[in-house]
């Protein structure tokens, strides 16, 4: 990046303009899922746009005290590590062991682009999400993986057909969505089902 | 849409759902702008997921008391309406006139899928922000300013030289952005006079 000023009292503003920069890279990283319509597979900058539009809509299914901000804020930046370690396809168990390590430097690098504080602030947040200790992770959870079922649904099975991803696996991850959010995870288990009897997805 | 469930008190959440599915189409609104890495144009979806996450980054030049969660909130749905209405290009005079009723009535159609209460806390929000009223308003106007200036910037001049966009409108937009943060409308302008100097945006 340029640095356009060269005054150290600006240097906190450059270092958050080559974050900016370098978060933009997240528009070109693209998920399995496609787009309800179904055009198009999705990239995980409009993904992290959508669960966190998600977040303010649905947030009366997640616990009674959850912080619906933190859940936003969780989200915008959960993907962020995907600029540098890819896309986990969640049903492929040999991505998703060997994604920890890549993710971990992935942070190191992006985060630490930001003034110390900040980076930190920021890391904590995508660490929170990871981890699902809080109220407000399970949730932030719970729509990350409602949001390709509920695509998935609305496209003939989508991914589902497409990667040979069977009822059984999708249940497993109903039980994500559960934990996060008991409405919400019937809701979910009521579209696998449906998909099931529907002939978009196998047992 | 499909209805999975009947009984009365799932109303609700078959009307947020509505809108959920619904909202995935912003993700196919196509802005003038392209990436910063020049790469393609950028969607309004990853857009918004850009601007609100710029507001966590650089929040700390919005004015003192800002409600910053707030400002990402209003970030988050202040282009849904272009779901029915479609982007604006802000330097063509023709199009910022005629977009005005088309916007209200995508506002009425998309909020209005939502259960009333909450079509009318996000219509809310889409009208504070283009009212830019409030110190969060101007905040978020002045980021959704900055982050195309910034992408030219780093495209050589981008969609500056292509749609034949003066130098003195540039500054124009500037001002936004000093009204919701003065030392980002600073940096903003040393940006344009340092494409100016390039030769990537002409007078
Ligand atoms: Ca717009």
């Amino acid at each position: 990046m340029s640095r356009v000023t060269i005054a150290p009292e600006e240097d906190r503003l450059n270092a958050q303009i080559a974050f900016a920069i370098e978060i933009d890279k997240l528009k070109r990283v693209i998920r399995r899922n496609h787009l309800i319509d179904g055009s198009r597979r999705e990239n995980s900058a409009e993904h992290s746009w959508y669960v966190g539009t998600l977040a303010m809509v649905l947030g009366e299914h997640a616990p009674p005290g959850t912080d619906l901000q933190r859940v936003v804020a969780l989200l915008l930046v959960h993907d962020l590590v995907e600029i540098d370690a890819g896309d986990t396809f969640i049903y492929d168990p040999v991505e998703v062991a060997a994604q920890a390590d890549a993710e971990k430097a992935a942070a190191e690098r992006i985060f630490g682009l930001l003034p110390g504080d900040q980076g930190e602030r920021l890391r904590e947040l995508w660490e929170e999400f990871e981890a699902r200790q809080t109220p407000e992770a399970r949730f932030a959870k719970a729509l990350d993986r409602f949001a390709p079922i509920l695509a998935n649904h609305h496209t003939e099975g989508g991914t589902w057909p497409l990667f040979k991803v069977k009822a059984s696996q999708v249940r497993e991850k109903v039980r994500i969505i559960e934990e996060g959010s008991p409405s919400l995870g019937a809701y979910a288990l009521e579209l696998v089902e449906l998909s099931v009897a529907r002939g978009h997805l196998s047992e």
